[in-house]
């Protein structure tokens, strides 16, 4: 299920305290239950002030540091410009140190606004010289908006990413479009010895569009194609990006050899704010192939990427240590509400890095489709070493006594993983409501509490952030309590359920089925009440039997 | 707005009283609060037992009737088999005459599934002669679920409708599949001197198809074409139905004559359940064309449509009055937890028949697209004249007082229509609340309330429907109480909004932006205690200015 992280990197030196930030902000005592100080562990915030979309994400390849980017206001907990990209470095994708403030728009009107980092290798932009480790070549791409216009801007590093010159001659591109932005740029080898390039996927947000570029520079920049009214629009897309992707195929030699699957596809990403069917923001994908100019989607297909609220503005890294892996970063918020969510001085966190393959699915026993799976890239080594794990094995459970976990010292962090059947029952009648339910508790107060549940009369899991004192959740009427997470599917023939979850103290992620669906919300407790006790529960007697539930606590 | 139903048809003869039933089941006592006794009054249900699926919809052009049947167990309040279909008849779309079960499945244990009817004037199945009258030539096409075999048979009626018999070589088609249902036909009249011929669109479920055949007399069908994996897929494609619909084109002579846009389209709907992303049962539709064998959609979007949580399966009426009108209705709840309603001695209503029209769109300032406009169909004459009218106008709210409407000998059936615009506020920053809201009361209890508003830092309507009693909505953890409304479109350069709705009992359509927007969601109160009041509130001074606020009250 986990990607054992430090099979791909030497993890020499990496401490297992996470995220360093400059404290100062952290200073100012709120203590009432209107703010909820628990600040997440394994997910980055930014020490203070407003963060968004993740940027420029990139790995150094020389100095083995994974960089993040993010759209920044430093002078409040609200969006606001002028707008910095802020940034932040790893070398384990758990333990991040911040730099704040980095690349800026250059006046206090504007916005650097999304976009992303390429490694010019090959100094193909002129902006680099012998003094500057290929690996560190440095470049962004991203959008000036400023007053109606939106155009793309170039800026690069001589420094490895911490410092940030503005190209001369910007904007590189601009198409007198207001809405126009968030690019996303890879270099495409050419075919048949043709020359590479560079191609950039960028919104043109109010018509629905995805328009690739090409450039051998990255400063002229031709139009290739438009890929225009696709899956879900709703009121403007965003974030767009191009990635193959490889299939993770089953190492299974016996396998039928007519079997003549590719070894990867291409997935293009868009984001949708607002309009998401759940209201506000989504991120969806789609499969299909890209020939150098245009992108062609397997099929019309609609998939979203996450089920939950709080999963918006998915990036890739330009390169990764393993060059085929694919690596994301996503808000974990959502514009309906992110701008009022119970935290401070800091507002939003990233979801955990998750690294993507293409999978086999079936949602159903009759069809074979494919899925984009996700897997949460954790320091697994330095946070189980310091953890306690708790088990749970083979438990039918009773309506009368369900089972009881409470953690030692809780940290507010911690990992789990659920493997159950359902074993039906003569009392479940199609009237009823009879769930599988963990009740993940506070440690200080138990009524404030989160629900995951299975119900097999509805089919599918549900999740409910409504049980705290914060204000904010009921006052906010786009922060749904229940949530319910489709398609979650099981072994068909033996009505086998996994889910495998990260809780970080306000936030949520959920991976079912091996990670084929899954769902990211973020909730709030009050001020140091975080998880302590997990309740199994059921009304209907051995309708259900957990093969095996583990949780480890993370300490850190 | 409303469609002036009395323009259509003439109403003699119809009576306010609304909804006959064979009374007997009403006779059970059930008076604790476990129950809604609220009964719709607009919207049919079932005298007692199990409702789903609309089927065989069809308007008697003799008789000047509407039919409908529905996917009906009369035998308890939960599906089961058999499984019949049930029989209601209008005059005017709004009182209904419930004839309960009808067509049959043959024996005990199994299903006559969801289907269509045509009426097939020239007698091209031979089942009829000089005796029926042509406009009442009803041949139902449907599912007969059994065991492991799905596969459609048909059944005519020669009296109208009321009584069938089973063809005696069905079943007409068979592909030896456990998932295939759900015919819908139509008549396609042939171009260049082709004969016209019979066209079903009917779903092979789990491979997320819409197959479309042809046949000359309802016995012998021809697949033409396959619809395959398009839009939301969920867990499995139900209910497909394709039909023409008519542009509403703007009766402006000074329009840009280059506007050469057709005067219809075809417009293809499909049903998905499970998984659709609210959780559940959702209705998708695609416009495009048909070229008598094959369905081209415009584009490869995703539409719902309707966004609430309780609007499924939706069937369009074989002939119309007007043959251009488009008329539909749907099932108002969703399989997560139709089956666990609070209702008794019936479960589900339908929704109100809608109206379908195809519009131009823009759910943004540069965006130009086409929407299926959605407006209810009722007897507004009948439903005003005994009704009582409230009004406000050209009110700004305070946060200090708000205005309310207490009204009389409330009867739990009404309609409103707000129009305000949102004037903004120096106070509302980003990190505020900022809402107008409704909330419509209970009139023994106003502890049970619903709440319906639009919030401009979310920028979109929500519905709370978790402030009652009733044990089933806290303990269906599928009931979502905060429902987001997407794409609220306003007029750009006025910001004024406006919406309209149909509350029944335990039931509310919403029509945002003239019908553009639709969201159907139950909503259930104690018994007895229905909508008596309506508050309207909003925590900064002047941000909103109501328009106009019409309420009436139906009195039946």
């Amino acid at each position: 299920m986990k990607l054992a992280y430090s099979l791909l990197l030497p993890l020499a030196g990496v401490s297992a305290s996470v995220i360093n930030y400059k404290r100062d902000g952290d200073s100012k005592a709120i203590t009432n239950t209107t703010f909820s100080l628990n600040r997440p562990s394994v997910h980055f915030t930014p020490s203070h002030g407003w963060m968004n979309d993740p940027n420029g994400l990139w790995y150094d390849a020389k100095e083995e540091d994974w960089h993040l980017y993010y759209q920044y206001n430093p002078a409040a907990t609200i969006w606001g410009t002028p707008l910095y990209w802020g940034h932040a470095v790893s070398k384990d994708l758990t333990s991040w140190t911040d730099y704040g403030a980095s690349l800026g728009p250059g006046s206090d009107d504007a916005g650097a606004f999304s976009g992303s980092m390429v490694i010019d290798y090959n100094n193909t932009s002129g902006f680099f010289n012998s003094s500057v480790d290929p690996r560190q070549r440095a470049v962004a791409v991203w959008t000036l908006s400023k007053g109606p216009s939106q155009a793309q801007h170039i800026s690069y590093s001589l420094d490895g990413g911490y410092t940030f010159q503005h190209y001369s001659d910007n904007a590189v591109l601009d198409i007198n479009s207001s809405n126009f932005r968030d690019p996303k740029v890879f270099w495409h080898e050419g075919e048949n010895g043709e020359d590479g390039r560079w191609i950039m996927a960028v919104a043109e947000s109010q018509v629905f569009s995805v328009l690739f570029y090409s450039s051998p520079n990255l400063k002229n920049w031709t139009l290739e194609s438009n890929f225009t009214h696709h899956g879900w629009t709703g009121t403007q897309y965003e974030c767009p990006g191009l990635v193959k992707v490889p299939y993770d195929s089953v190492a299974d030699s016996s396998s039928n050899s007519s079997d003549s699957k590719p070894d990867s596809a291409w997935v293009l990403f868009v984001s949708i704010n607002p309009g998401g069917p759940l209201g506000g923001s989504v991120t969806q994908y789609f499969v299909g192939d890209f020939n150098g100019t245009h992108f062609t989607p397997i099929d019309d297909q609609t998939r979203f990427l996450d089920m939950g609220k709080d999963y918006y503005a998915l990036q890739t890294f330009f390169n990764t240590p393993n060059e085929k892996d694919v690596y994301g970063i996503a808000w974990a918020s959502n514009w309906q509400y992110a701008q009022q969510a119970p935290t401070d001085p800091w507002r939003s966190s990233m979801s955990l890095v998750r690294q993507f393959t293409l999978k086999d699915f079936s949602t159903n026993p009759n069809s074979a489709d494919v899925v984009l799976n996700s897997q949460p890239v954790l320091n697994y080594d330095a946070l189980r070493k310091n953890g306690t794990t708790y088990s749970i094995t083979n438990y039918t459970v009773t309506s009368e006594n369900g089972k009881k976990i409470k953690l030692d010292n809780p940290s507010g962090s911690l990992e789990f993983h659920l493997e159950y059947v359902f074993n039906g029952s003569p009392d479940i009648k199609s009237n009823v409501f009879a769930d599988l339910s963990l009740y993940f508790k506070g440690n200080n107060d138990d009524n404030e509490y989160l629900r995951l549940g299975y119900e097999t009369n509805g089919g599918a899991f549900f999740l409910d952030r409504g049980h705290t004192k914060i204000p904010f959740v009921k006052e906010n009427l786009f922060f749904n309590h229940q949530l319910a997470v489709t398609n979650p599917v099981s072994n068909y023939t033996t009505n086998v359920f996994d889910v495998y979850g990260v809780i970080d103290k306000n936030i949520i992620e959920l991976y079912f089925d091996n990670g084929n669906v899954v769902s990211t919300n973020t909730f709030f407790f009050s001020t140091n009440n975080v998880i302590g006790e997990i309740d199994i529960k059921s009304p209907y007697d051995k309708a259900y039997t957990i093969n095996s539930f583990n949780v480890t606590q993370f300490n850190l």
